[in-house]
C-alpha cells in the first residue's frame, strides 16, 4: 500500500465521517434519528451518485465491521442479562414467527411468479433475519434500549440470527446435495447455543477474577483495551462458529455489564464508537444503488417489501403476555441486513439468482433499513408521550 | 471481503493488540520503554517467526497509519508552538547537520566500496531523515516531550522530514534525467513551508471562531470527531504535498493546543490512541526479517549503523547556545523510519539497489529504531535524576 493509496483512503475516511456527522445533524433537526442521515449520506457517497465509497473496499469494510462490533458491545453494556431472560419466552416466539411468516410469504410469492424452488427457498431465507444494528441505534437515540420492547427485540434479533444461520445451512444443503444434513443442522444449533449460554455464564462467573488479575498486573490503564479485546475475541469466536460477529460482541457487552467497572468501559468506549459506528451506517447506505431502480422491478420491490414488513409486524404479536407494545416490537424487527445480504450474495455467486432478482432483494433489504428509523421515531415517541401521562418510564 | 476474511483480520488485530500490550508490560518491568516491547512483538509476529503480520496488508497498514497520525496529533497537543519556535534555530541547525553528515558518510562508504554514484546517492538519502514517532513515544513515556531536548528533537525531525523530501526529489531528478530540476526543488520547499507556516498561523487565528460555529451547531458532543477530523485533514494535505502524514497531524495538534478545550481533546483521544498506536509499532517491528541476517552482510550492517548513529550524535551539537543536553538531542534523532524506507524501496523498485543492499538498509533502519529506546531511557533517566538534585523539572 503506497503513500498515495493511504492518502486516498484518508480522504475517503474524512469525507465519510464529516458527511455522516452533517447528515446526522440534519436528520436530527428534522426530528429523525441521526442514523437515517448517515444511511442517506452512504447512498450519496456510494455508486448512486459520487461513487466514492464501495462496499468492496477492504479497509472501509473492516472499519465498518469494527464500528458495528463496538455498537453491539455498547448495546450489550446497556442491557441486562436477567432482564433479557425475563422476556426470553417472548423474544423466542417473536423470533420464530418473524422467521416463518416472511419465509413462507417470500417462498410462495416466487413460486407463484414462476421461479424454481431453489430461487424461492433462497428468497425466503433472505427475508428472515433481522439486522439489529439499525433498531438498536434508533432505540439508543430515543433512550429506549432498556424498554421492554427494546429487550424483546434484542433477544429476538439474536435468536433469529441463529435461526437464519441454521436456515442457510439447510438451504445450502438442499441446493448442494438435494437433501438436508441433519448432522450439520444439529452441529450449528449446538455450537450457537453452547456459545451464547457458555460465554455469558462463564463470563459472568469469571470476570471478577480476571479483573483481579488485570489489576494485579497493573494494567488498569489498559481497561479500554481489555474491554475492546474482550469484545473482539467473542466476535471472532462467534464468526468462527458461523454466527454474526455482533452476536459475540453483544455477549461481551452483556458480560461486562455485570462488572463493577461498567461505567468506565462505557465512558472510554464512547469516543471510539463515535468515530467508528457512523462508518458502518454509511457503508450500509452505500450498498444501495438507486440506478438499479426501474419501472420493471418496481412492483416486485413493493410487494416483497410489504411481505418483509408484514411478516415482522405479525411477529410482534409473539410478545403476548408482556406489557410491551406488540406493534413497536414488530416495527423494531423490520430491518434486514447482513444475514439477508449473505443469502442474496450466495444466490448470485452460485448463479441461482439472476442479477435482477439479486438487485430486487438488495433494494428490499435497503428499504426495510431506511423505513424503520422514521417509523420507530413516529410511533415510539408518541408511545413515550402517552407513557409520560401515566407511569413514568425508567429509561 | 468475505466474513471469513473479516474473521481472520479480527483475529490478527486481537493478537497484535494483546501481544503488544503484554510485550509493553514486560518491557516496562525490565525498565525499558513499552514501545521497545511493541517493536519486538512486531518482529515475532512478522516474517521472522510467526509470519502472521505483513507490512503489505492494506487494512493493518492503514490502521497503523491512523495510529501514528493520532500519536503525533497527541504529541502536538502536548507541545507549544511558541516554545518550539524559541528553539527553532537549534532545531534547524540540528536538522541540517543531521542530514548532511549521514548523507556524506553513507555516500562515501558506498563509493569506496565500489558501488555506482546512483547507489551511493540513494544510500546517503536513506540515512538522512529521522522518524520522530519512536523518540516522541519514548519521551512521552518518560514525561519529557516538553523538555528542551524534546522540543529541539521534535522541531528538527519535522524540518529534516522536509529536507529529506527535497533530497529525494533532487536524487530522483539526477537519476531520472541526469540533472537537478531547480523548479521542483523550489516548488517542494515552497509548498512545505507554506503548509507548515500557513496551517499553524491560520489555524491558531481561526480555531476560536470555528469553535463558536461548532458550538452553535450543537455539535459539542462531537468534539472528538472534530478533533480527529482536523488531524486527518491536515494529514491528508501534508500527504498531498508529499510530506509525511504525521507532519500534518502534528501541526493539527499544535493548533488545537492553543484551544481552550485542549484537555478535553486529549482526554477523549487517549482511548483511541491506546488502541491504535501500538498497531503502528508492531507493524514497524514486522518490517524486520531476522532471516535476512547472515555473516556476509554483518560488517556492512554494523558500519552503516555506526554511520547512522554517529551522524545524528554529531547533529546534536547543533543545539549549541541552548540548555539542552546535546548528546540527548543526538540520541533522539537516531531512529530512521518512513522516509528512509521510501528511499530504500525506490532504490529496489527501480533496480538501483540489489536485494542485498536493500536488506542491509532495511536492517540498519530497524536497528536505529530498536537501539534508541533503551539508549534514551538509559541516559535521559540518569539526566533526570541529576536534574532532580538541582532545579526541579516542570514535566
Amino acid at each position: 500500500m503506497s503513500e498515495t493509496q493511504i492518502g486516498i483512503l484518508l480522504v475517503k475516511l474524512v469525507i465519510i465521517i464529516v458527511l455522516a456527522r452533517l447528515a446526522g445533524y440534519l436528520a436530527e433537526k428534522l426530528k429523525q434519528p441521526a442514523v437515517l442521515g448517515e444511511l442517506i449520506a452512504g447512498v450519496l457517497l456510494g455508486p448512486s451518485l459520487f461513487n466514492l465509497v464501495h462496499e468492496t473496499d477492504p479497509v472501509l469494510k473492516f472499519l465498518s465491521e469494527i464500528g458495528v462490533i463496538i455498537l453491539l458491545f455498547l448495546v450489550g453494556l446497556e442491557s441486562n442479562i436477567y432482564q433479557l431472560l425475563k422476556v426470553g419466552r417472548a423474544s423466542f416466539i417473536v423470533a420464530c414467527i418473524g422467521v416463518i411468516i416472511p419465509f413462507l410469504l417470500g417462498y410462495f410469492y416466487f413460486i407463484y411468479s414462476g421461479y424454481s424452488t431453489f430461487v424461492a427457498l433462497l428468497v425466503g431465507g433472505t427475508l428472515t433475519a433481522t439486522s439489529v444494528g439499525i433498531t438498536m441505534r434508533v432505540l439508543s437515540e430515543l433512550g429506549k434500549t432498556n424498554s421492554e420492547e427494546g429487550r424483546i427485540i434484542l433477544g429476538a434479533a439474536v435468536i433469529d440470527d441463529v435461526i437464519g444461520l441454521i436456515v442457510l445451512a439447510v438451504i445450502v444443503g438442499i441446493i448442494g446435495s438435494g437433501h438436508v444434513s441433519l448432522f450439520n443442522v444439529f452441529k450449528l444449533s449446538a455450537y450457537s447455543i453452547a456459545f451464547l449460554v457458555g460465554s455469558i455464564y462463564i463470563g459472568i462467573k469469571f470476570v471478577p477474577r480476571i479483573h483481579k488479575i488485570v489489576h494485579k498486573l497493573e494494567l488498569e490503564k489498559t481497561f479500554v483495551i481489555s474491554a475492546f479485546i474482550f469484545a473482539l475475541v467473542l466476535a471472532v469466536i462467534a464468526n468462527w462458529i458461523g454466527l454474526a460477529t455482533i452476536v459475540g460482541s453483544f455477549a461481551a457487552g452483556l458480560i461486562l455489564e455485570r462488572s463493577e467497572h461498567k461505567e468506565h468501559f462505557e465512558q472510554k468506549m464512547k469516543p471510539v464508537a463515535d468515530l467508528f459506528v457512523p462508518i458502518f451506517f454509511v457503508m450500509a447506505g452505500a450498498v444501495m444503488d438507486v440506478r438499479l431502480l426501474n419501472m420493471k422491478i418496481l412492483l416486485p420491490i413493493i410487494l416483497i417489501t410489504l411481505i418483509a414488513i408484514i411478516g415482522k409486524i405479525v411477529a410482534g404479536l409473539g410478545a403476548f403476555g408482556t406489557k410491551a407494545n406488540k406493534f413497536h416490537v414488530g416495527l423494531g424487527m423490520i430491518p434486514r441486513g447482513e444475514v439477508g445480504l449473505i443469502f442474496a450474495t450466495y444466490g448470485l455467486t452460485y448463479k441461482i439468482f439472476t442479477n435482477e432478482v439479486y438487485s430486487v432483494l438488495v433494494i428490499v433489504i435497503m428499504l426495510t433499513t431506511f423505513i424503520t428509523p422514521p417509523l420507530l421515531v413516529q410511533f415510539m415517541k408518541k408511545g413515550k408521550a402517552e407513557a409520560k401521562k401515566g407511569i413514568p418510564n425508567v429509561s
